[in-house]
């Protein structure tokens, strides 16, 4: 059969999957009966831990969901929104719009306040709305748009929804283990995740830390058996178990993965590496003539967009082959209107790669005859 | 952190997640990029050796899905029968349940042949309801029902499906990959299965083998984003990429999986095994004094619902916990009436556990103090 080469492992400036510990991916070597008390003592762990996260009140539950990142979002959506519900969805990028498109198919009724690629939904906007919409039960809100690599202001916005009394809903995909969001400074009703961004897991399942007195009403809302985590939760309260096969291997290195969260810091800890490949990433760049989409205030510790070189040589393609040949695989761009593409600041990586990235840009600029990253030639 | 113990390996005899080799566990020691031309063709070869099981006109796609068995099922039905289409679905046991509650959820009109806990539909029967009601597009099967191991008379079943002019959409969860059942000789428009089953991956996906001339058709019906079975074709088309993040260690092992089970001869092959496995621990339990809930006509090679033991010292966590230290992780029944237990013969188990799980029955028997398997003392 047709298997591809497997490479030596190259370096992921992406926002996730992304490279996880070789000691995390050896936690797979394993198997578990998903049925079997050792296993519902995994699923226990992980969700006991990252309630810790938000939450010190008992006030809010966490349930896991089989999946990638976007099932995670639909399942929160479609069990905390009722079938006559409305949302206020605040859009900056394509994680925003795709909340909108996840609506669609539940034919839930919404607004959108679109800000376009890059701006952010500022609170007296979103005040404003809620006071002339009166119908409008939810907001909904991408913490880390990764799209551009934007961080909206959260705490911002959840003042005003509070003040409101309307119902917050956070995808926080590629902020929440790196950017701290406890629930004593942010109201929310959920928050979603996934494995594997910044708690740096194996992608196979996401979760939502749900706020318990919320989800208790929520019984009949969803639209889909596999995506109701209303369900999922009972079943979880009642036996210990996912209702259908977790990935157990995915779960298990999970586990690994928050130990080694911990070790470093915990949120805080890994904010400041974040942050710290960010800041060091950034700088290089622009030494080699590169400009940001964002200003350095909305940047996130995450994943950077940096516009394309205006240059007639480049060719985004060429320039992640010719990257990939030297081990380092880079991000596509999001944006709409102006050519880019992105790097990411999570996941396995240190000063080391940061430095090795730089360099490697800086030939593969030469390699393609392109003297300056600047945008406008 | 609270981590569990990591006990040594156990033997699963289970419906999945089963035991995997270590080859395949090994081959997720890797993190891949999911926009990357190599993991894209991880996908590629996975889909078309997965396709050549069922198809060689060039009839099938496959679709992957990310999520559990569980999710694949929920994506074939939402994506294949329409708004105003009707179901007829063959329940004799939890799985074909599952599917009526699937529809419920999606709120698609059906009705029900149910057989109870271990009578295969028979195709006369369906033949009957067909003629009746001209209103029904879709018959959804359950290959084999792993709730009791029956082995439902499929081809049975596709021919008077095919006479009558509908569809027919099978869930083959537990037996695809160990028995045949390719296009040519049974007539469907879709079958569904996933990993962790017959082909020894670990858990994190299913996939969907679906006609061509059915698909093209479905743009409009899916009821969610994360489940569109339609969309995640056209971009797989179009990009060679899932739409969503996919579980790329899963993935990988699949590949590795793959490989192993062509190496053992395919699909006649893995029946051949499971076969074996199944008659050895039939033969050894009746010699224990236990009875199986099936006649030998409908057992199948992939799992075995034996009758509790009526004897008064009888309990199954005992049973299971007695089990479980002797490294034989057990499953419980799914009957409706009468207690029960089941034994799986799938994944990377042979003579030697099976064996080895006979011994560990007959020792836990006499720790127990009971005489004899026999359900009747
Ligand atoms: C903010 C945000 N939301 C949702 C998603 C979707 O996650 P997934 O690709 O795992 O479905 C992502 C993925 O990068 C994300 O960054
Ligand atoms: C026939 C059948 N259908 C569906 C499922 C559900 O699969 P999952 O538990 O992966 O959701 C199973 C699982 O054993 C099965 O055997």
């Amino acid at each position: 059969m047709n298997q591809p080469q497997k490479n030596p492992q190259p370096w992921l400036l992406t926002p996730g999957p992304i490279n996880t510990s070789m000691v995390v991916k050896q936690a797979m070597l394993h198997d578990w009966g998903s049925w079997d008390g050792d296993f519902r003592a995994l699923t226990k762990a992980v969700c006991d831990q990252l309630i810790s996260f938000v939450d010190d009140q008992d006030a809010f539950v966490c349930v896991p969901v089989q999946g990638s990142g976007t099932f995670a979002v639909e399942a929160t959506l479609g069990t905390l929104i009722p079938r006559q519900g409305k949302a206020l969805v605040l859009v900056n990028g394509a994680y925003g719009q795709r909340m909108t498109k996840i609506l669609d198919y539940m034919a839930r009724d919404y607004v959108v306040l679109d800000k376009g690629d890059y701006e952010p939904p500022r609170g007296a906007e979103v005040a404003a709305i809620l006071e002339q919409d009166r119908g409008i039960t939810h907001v909904l809100l991408v913490h880390c748009e990764t799209s551009s690599g934007i961080l909206n202001p959260v705490a911002e916005i959840a003042e005003v929804v509070e003040q409101h009394g309307r119902g917050l809903i956070i995808d926080s995909m590629s902020a929440f283990g790196a950017i701290d969001i406890h629930s004593s400074r942010v109201r929310f009703d959920a928050i979603i995740s996934s494995a594997n961004k910044c708690f740096e897991g194996v992608p196979g399942f996401g979760f939502a830390l749900i706020r318990k007195t919320v989800l208790q009403h929520c019984a009949t809302h969803a639209h889909s058996l596999s995506l109701d985590l209303y369900d999922q939760w009972q079943y979880l309260e009642k036996t210990g178990q996912w209702r259908f096969t977790p990935p157990t291997h995915v779960v298990a290195a999970f586990i690994q993965a928050l130990k080694e969260h911990q070790q470093e810091g915990g949120v805080a800890g890994r904010f400041v590496r974040y942050r710290r490949n960010q800041q060091r990433l950034v700088a290089g760049m622009r030494q080699l003539g590169f400009k940001t989409l964002l200003a350095d205030e909305w940047l996130s510790p995450i994943i950077v967009t940096f516009f394309a070189p205006g240059h007639t040589n480049f060719s985004f393609q060429r320039f992640y082959d010719l990257l990939k040949a030297r081990h380092y695989i880079i991000y596509p761009g999001k944006l709409t209107q102006a050519e880019s593409f992105r790097l990411g600041c999570i996941g396995q990586l240190f000063d080391e790669q940061i430095d090795g990235l730089l360099e490697a840009v800086s030939a593969v600029l030469d390699e393609m005859q392109i003297d300056d990253g600047n945008p406008n030639p």
